[in-house]
């Protein structure tokens, strides 16, 4: 099964002509799962080659305006190329976010008129308190649901935190587990860890051929992991007629943080194929990225030590930050100066790092089960 | 006083890489006004020679996504781009629009904890029942204020229509007076009337001369409209030495119509200098343009023509129309063709047809004396 991650936007604090705001897109098999959605997310849909439509699943690490501004209109405009003809079939689109996301939607979908033709279900995670400094705690009065539920929205879930995992589950099914897990940032932030099932290695046909097994019902039974009994009598277990399992890949995406609250990211991320953290500004300026809640390329590289990642991917980077390709005026950097700097801070262990750029998508292949 | 007019999204329903969603700013002395405010406006608001910083009011005509989903997100990276050290000084920001706006913004600013650095306070404009069917109506639950007001937001008016002129005054000051009038779309819509105060013309400072009268306070008097007594015991009156008054400007910006409401727009926008109207599809597509709640270019004609106004921009075009540079698709048309059937429906009247396009700027000069 193919897998791969492209940026739509990778900018902090506000979408640019250089750097859209924050959105990143899983897809597998052609089902598109959105990670973020700040202003102007589904413009730059159009200019990628993904499809809007392909949306099944969308997770907001927080509400931060450059997260999420992007969201009721992306939905619209969904809904707006949906067939009609078709809506009989249409799956309802599960959004995974922070408490108050409910009510975001409530009342941008509400007051604007907005029809949608497909279903759609919030499913809010609770923060615990010492996500965020003080001030940055929402009051009661702020996320109580107000107004009538939108005609399409779906009775949605509130995930607590489990406490003795230190994190949250927000699906499974049979290709896929999906938790999330605390960060601290200036409101209560979220990084979410999708981890594919592990799937049985491949059938040694070879194998059954020379013991004269044909194609057919045992062929499944075998790859299901059954044991069998050959119409000769033998027992065949299926480790004898397989080959390794094949791991399941994991990628690992960071909301905004100055720091990973608990256990919950360094258990959930441990050897994450790809591990996308923001990198909001470089090394020189740790303080004032750290008053603001974010994140400096050795901080980023960190954390992907310590989880063992393969991959470290970069992203949200201050719009002074231009990418490598553009020249430069008064007062702006290239963007390369964040990988030296999060490359030094990794080159005795062979983590990759990648600074992500808009539209640029990165294939996430198969482990080799040598490797697992 | 310089005055124009630029046009940073003309599409309808959504933003697309070819057109943003509807943003006008009227511009004056430096001073920005915008009028409605789509997904997207402050990434093209960077792209135009406008500075986002220079906005002091902001007008949306309706709810719909596409002319408000990017309000959040402008006022956030206008405060971004604010220096703090100046607060002290810093205006506050009048917003109008129709019951229901101020709403939004709470919700939309309060559950993103997004901080201002300068005031600002919403005036809802009270819509009759009439601008709508009745699915367009919003209930009473739905506009209801919930939650805390934004630490930023100032007390607003709520505004009646006055009956007797059919419209809302908005406000005036020593320039200008701007009302709105009722327009019939999906959901109530709103169009502004900008009307500047007509002007003193010039000093006929020769006159003076021959008179003997020195430049000084008396000047100011006479340009005011004051008679004076002359040392030699002459009166003066202010037209012997003032040219005519130079007329005041006005421009008219509607939002999504199928049709007029009553007569305060026509009242108001007679002899506009500028008229902006909407014409989201062909003429040979009206049953479904009027449907949707939108207007074709023959009925945006209908309207110029009965105004008498002196030009007619048209804007909110559907996405299929693409701007005549570039190439075309299968099931895209050239937007050229709105202007020709524009055109052929005034053709006999002289009214000056424009097809708004992204980033166009339109020059509003001052009227001729002797053609008011
Ligand atoms: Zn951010
Ligand atoms: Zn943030
Ligand atoms: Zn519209
Ligand atoms: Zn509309």
């Amino acid at each position: 099964m193919s897998m791969d991650m492209t940026f739509l936007g990778t900018g902090s604090a506000y979408p640019s002509p250089h750097r859209g705001a924050s959105a990143v897109v899983l897809r597998t098999d052609g089902e598109c799962w959105l990670f973020d959605c700040g202003e102007g997310t589904q413009t730059q849909l159009m200019k990628s080659q993904l499809r809007a439509g392909r949306i099944t699943k969308v997770f907001i690490s927080h509400l931060h305006g450059d997260h999420l501004f992007g969201l009721p209109g992306l939905l619209c405009t969904v809904s707006l190329n949906t067939n009609p003809d078709i809506q009989q079939s249409l799956k309802c689109v599960d959004i995974y976010g922070p408490l108050g996301l409910r009510k975001f939607l409530r009342v941008t979908l509400g007051l604007t008129g907005s029809q949608l033709l497909f279903p759609y279900a919030v499913h809010e995670l609770e923060p615990t308190p010492d996500q965020c400094p003080e001030e940055g705690q929402f009051s009661l009065e702020t996320t109580a649901e107000s107004g009538p539920p939108h005609p399409q929205e779906q009775p949605g879930r509130t995930i607590p935190l489990d406490v003795s995992s230190d994190c949250y589950l927000l699906f499974q099914d049979n290709k896929f587990v999906v938790k999330a897990f605390r960060l601290f940032h200036r409101i209560a932030s979220f990084g979410f860890c999708i981890q594919e099932h592990d799937r049985p290695g491949r059938l040694k046909t070879e194998v059954l051929k020379e013991l004269g097994v044909k194609p057919g019902p045992l062929y499944g039974r075998l790859k299901a992991g059954e044991s069998v009994v050959l119409e000769s009598g033998r027992l065949l277990l299926p480790n004898e007629v397989l080959e390794a399992d094949i791991p399941g890949r994991k990628v690992c995406v960071f909301g905004d943080c100055s720091s990973v609250l608990g256990e919950g990211a360094f258990r959930l991320c441990h050897k994450a194929d790809v591990l996308v953290h923001e990198a909001t500004l470089g090394n020189e300026h740790q303080k004032k990225a750290v008053e603001h809640g974010h994140s400096t390329p050795e901080m980023a590289a960190a954390v992907a030590r310590t989880c063992c990642a393969r991959r470290l991917v970069l992203y949200h980077f201050s719009q002074r930050y231009k990418p490598s390709s553009l020249k430069k005026e008064e007062g702006e950097d290239d963007v390369s100066e964040l990988k030296n700097q999060a490359d030094k801070a990794l080159q005795d262990c062979g983590v990759e790092v990648t600074l992500a750029e808009d539209f640029m998508t990165i294939p996430i292949p198969l482990r080799r089960p040598s490797t697992s």
